[in-house]
């Protein structure tokens, strides 16, 4: 691997590759940096590493240094769909795919910077991890740590409904509740990983190796387009990893003369919550979200409190793609949920399926214009929204009760 | 596509490749034929189809006409993990893997015998697929019904708890319960089927297009071990099409001289519903299961009311490798999830985890030898299984709270 250091996104302080989850000289977030000429090799992404599964093929564009410690479930090389029928049903004279990433091992994109986490702290010897989440990060690093033989212990608020945390616990996570907020929660997490030197996995920016697993995305949709980049990549974005992560993957991508032209990234939030959005609209800066939430897309209703930092990296993606962020209202939510699943037979958790509705709303807001490309990342699993309502069947006796 | 005709399992008499049920001459099940000749040729495994994804790769095996009839969301490829944990845990001197089939996009291995029914139903036609399922069937057909844009229904009995239909719903699909039990709803389901004319997509073997899908887990495996044949595959069973597809995708490997012998396959059963368990032990036909039914294994807890045949089919598979059929009781069902999970880090419905309880059992009554390599198909998602419990997470106010 060609990984040399960690570096801050702020003031560029040079550090060396240990568990560090901010620049001590000014507070700024951390980002690994590698020997680029070695690293740039498009070897490495026309010839992956066939001994191994998933996104690890690509290991040697990770920052892992023995293969031997790679905790893996099987996780990365998720379909991409043609959606046509949405294209159709919706009018949109667009070229639609959709990035099925819910169907990674524990049923969501966060398997991906968890696989990278736990492999990591794997390979600097540490015996538990920590993670701030009561949702899908949650379950994917217990799956990893558990896969890992690797201790697990995930703070939630005290308000968290408990049934949110069965997937966690079935993995034989040790959950406690913080008396407080999301925040608390997180600070907690942060206390115990410093204290007891047990690295901290929780998928924002904090931990500069999980940011670096998602620019897998980037080398499969290389692969799956055959070479074609799209012109668009919507992504369901809380604090922003995913965007950030795909988009470092495709300027690589360019670097090596793999391909001539980067994506735009757009960022999708629920209005019931876009601290980021806000900003980019306004032009101003990322502010905690301090307004009540009440959405379906819990999985991206985060307030960034305590961390507005993030919003501000990811702000300065979308703004060096020039690219966008846009909101979704509940009832637009509700029906891009409904359409992965009944158009395009894909089980989504409304969180998921917003990168979908976004790009109706930009094309009819002229940001996405007629012919464009667009991958939509669909990112987690229907299964994980347990509202979900039924109707009752009609009872029939006989073949002739039935109506279709 | 190489098939060319239908084949009655019993008689042998031979039809036309279209939708049919049963032999008119004696009722037997009926097996899709191939020509041989073109059909095993080692390329077409060795060199499968890279323009398609998953198990389509292999489509040239399969009996569809035409691949612009694929109705797909790229099901197959699932992952194989080493368990060494699990043997190590539970101290088997076994080569231990498991086959994460719950990672197919509807949560299950049925995705396989689905993606193959639906496509078949496109390629012949028809405007609507009947399925007769209340778990893991009904699921992954109304997915591909979906992605299709074809009508799903789906036939449950009545006292069925209809949480268990909101996946099937979320697609589109339309439910009418049945006033009767399981077998009142399958009959309806085929009453339904022969007067409409839509595909009954009920994966037992009376769709003789859905256990050719099976066969794929085969082709798989001989990739993903790198040519080495398992000495045993232990597969979940309720009627067993699964257990025969992957053991016919190695008598294919076998005639092309791609491998040198036969995996011996192991069905397995909750002894809480076991009828094909109890007539390979007593040596005696077949019998529908009439005892009350409770186990956490539902998705296998089938009482083959209506339709013992489908166990004879199985058995004699069985017979043919030498294989074994074994129960495991609720105790050990609930162990061997806790292992999947725990020690593994894959999230498994509790009928999903039998296969690898069963070759503890089968370890201590020397039916597999130590030192055997063992591939077990671990077959739905954690996710399906809705009754877990959890336990309430400590409440902690300072870092000093914190017990591990
Ligand atoms: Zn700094
Ligand atoms: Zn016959």
């Amino acid at each position: 691997m060609f990984a040399t250091h960690l570096r801050c996104r702020d003031c560029q302080a040079q550090y060396d590759l240990k568990m560090m989850y901010a620049c001590p000289k000014c507070g700024g977030l951390l980002e690994v940096e590698y020997d680029q000429a070695n690293l740039l090799n498009p070897e490495h992404i026309l010839h992956p590493d066939s001994d191994f599964y998933g996104l690890w093929k690509f290991h040697r564009m990770l920052p892992l240094k023995d293969t031997k410690n790679i905790v893996s479930l099987g996780e990365g090389d998720t379909p991409i769909l043609r959606a046509d029928r949405i294209s159709q049903t919706w009018e949109l004279p667009i070229d639609l795919y959709l990035k099925a990433e819910m169907l990674n091992p524990s049923g969501s994109f966060k398997d991906r910077p968890s696989t990278m986490a736990v492999s990591m702290a794997k390979e600097l010897g540490h015996k538990a991890v920590v993670v701030a989440s009561s949702g899908n990060a949650s379950a994917a690093v217990a799956s990893y740590a558990a896969r890992a033989g690797i201790q697990c212990i995930v703070f939630i608020p005290k308000s968290t409904d408990p049934g949110k945390i069965v997937q966690a616990q079935s993995y034989g996570a040790k959950v406690f509740a913080v008396d407080g907020t999301f925040s608390d929660a997180y600070d907690m997490s942060m206390k115990c990983a410093v204290e007891y030197d047990f690295p901290n996995c929780t998928s924002t920016y904090v931990n500069p190796y999980t940011v670096e697993a998602n620019k897998t995305v980037a080398y499969e949709i290389f692969y799956q387009l055959k070479g074609n980049v799209p012109d668009y990549i919507t992504v369901p974005i809380g604090t922003g990893p995913l965007l950030a992560g795909t988009f470092k993957g495709f300027e690589e991508l360019l670097a090596m003369g793999l391909i001539t032209k980067l994506p735009k990234m757009i960022g999708v939030q629920a209005q019931q919550c876009m601290p980021i959005v806000r900003a980019f609209t306004d032009g101003s800066p990322v502010l905690a979200w301090q307004e009540p939430i009440h959405t379906i897309a819990g999985g991206i209703a985060d307030p960034l409190d305590g961390y507005t930092k993030d919003g501000e990296t990811t702000l300065k993606v979308i703004d060096l793609c020039s690219g966008a962020m846009v909101s979704l209202t509940e009832e637009e939510i509700k029906k891009s949920t409904d359409a992965v699943e009944q158009l395009i037979g894909l089980y989504s958790e409304p969180t998921g399926a917003v990168s979908v509705g976004a790009v109706e709303k930009l094309f009819h807001e002229n940001v996405i214009p007629a012919g464009s490309s667009v991958v939509c990342l669909v990112t987690g699993h229907g299964f994980k929204f347990t509202k979900r309502s039924f109707s009752s069947p009609s009872v029939i006796h006989t073949l002739t009760d039935l109506t279709f």
